[in-house]
């Protein structure tokens, strides 16, 4: 029997169709327990609850998989699950996902989905952010449990001890329409919005996001946005040292010391 | 007449006590518009609205000041400064903080200050987070504002066109107690959280976050955690490509392609 220990979150919620995917996923490779936000937390970055209380609510539990609802971010879940639920056992395997959506390129900077990811390797746990290029309720997700399933077997068959942080990304389609899977680097690019202008029933003047994604380096074949984009997996390792290397080197030029 | 534009945010909400010494900084340089948020946003990290609309409101105008309070995150409000408000202007410089905390370390990830710093950058604008290690309502600002004027005036005057972003931290003290400023790169170190636990009056358990910062290398003299503590202002210029370079290149051997 398989002793492995998964823990399992997203950012669409925890009844989403994606985590139904995600748990399928987990359930090959162990005892699953998931702690998801109770409602949709997309685009919650690596945001944390400071000022609120939190509550934590048991919503399923059959054999080999435990399901809890938290009323907080993604990143909570997983402070709650590491800290909290799953004090006193090893955890093997964090999975967040599969998202409802691609987050290549800096939407890992603002995605939950890996917000929960980058987390799980805080606990030095290897984590594995899915997410499916597609944002419709109908979404197939055949295609990222099938990758899904591949790429966790690998990471949980490797020897080393190394904190592991992978961005995985499946794009739309029918598993023989994948062409492969490719290890990436992140695209540069970035999001410019419209704001999305109206009137509410008060006249009130309200704004809503809606913005457009700008790939500054379409050519790069090695990039995550490439891959995707071309129908291929993508796989990025993540790390979250965010020092700029390059400009310190120059800072001293800069700054009066 | 100075006629540089400065954008203003913080994550600790339009009316703290941070954004009173922002301002003043700001001022020193140009003309200052603040779009902050309505209410506090403390660990909110890049976070941004997608599913609920966003109020924007004048809350002060006079010479060379325009405030503005908009019911978002930080990165929000960055958004709606670009892409709504001074879209047809050049801005020359974002200045969120002053923060009421500071945001060293992995910090960086969690702080709404630097999300909206980070997000600046994004523009192509030099962008600079500034942080008081003082949580206290109490905090004295004004080694903060001394030091922000003086790496935000060197900016200013620098003629590389490189995009930048800065997390300067300043320690508790009075300005004469301040030792200098250090470069820096960032801190490896975690949060462990101790869930404070406790029931509501109607009896349901609730959580509430309450962790303590494990600094995993405090010998480490270049980082700016060990710059904070012994009493320096640190300086660490931040990039966003999170690609972990060094597993890339090991990637090969525990994927299968």
């Amino acid at each position: 029997m398989n002793k492995r220990l998964i823990l399992v979150t997203n950012d669409d919620g925890v009844a989403s169709r994606g985590m139904e995917a995600a748990i399928e996923v987990a359930r090959t490779y162990g005892r699953t327990v998931v702690v998801a936000p109770e409602t949709m937390q997309s685009g919650m970055s690596q945001a944390i609850t400071m000022y609120n209380p939190l509550f934590l609510r048991q919503v399923r539990k059959e054999e080999g998989l435990e399901m809890y609802s938290f009323s907080g971010t993604p990143v909570d879940c997983v402070k709650m699950a590491f800290d909290y639920l799953l004090r006193d056992e090893k955890v093997d395997l964090v999975i967040s996902g599969i998202n409802h959506g691609s987050n290549s390129a800096v939407n890992v900077l603002y995605s939950g989905t890996m917000g929960a990811a980058i987390e799980g390797s805080f606990y030095g746990c290897p984590s594995v952010g899915l997410s499916l290029d597609d944002h419709s309720a109908e979404a197939d997700f055949e295609a990222s449990i099938e990758w899904g399933k591949r790429i966790i077997g690998d990471v949980l068959a490797r020897n080393e001890r190394l904190p592991l942080c992978l961005n995985v990304n499946v794009p739309v389609g029918r598993p023989e329409e994948i062409r492969g899977m490719r290890l990436c680097r992140q695209n540069r690019g970035f999001w410019r919005e419209e704001f999305f202008r109206h009137e509410d029933p008060r006249g009130r003047e309200y704004f809503w996001l809606t913005g457009a994604f700008v790939n500054s380096e379409p050519e790069a074949e090695d990039t995550d946005e490439w891959a995707l984009s071309h129908g291929y997996v993508s796989v990025v390792p993540v790390q979250v040292d965010m020092t700029d290397y390059e400009q310190l080197k120059h800072m001293k030029n800069v700054l009066h010391e």
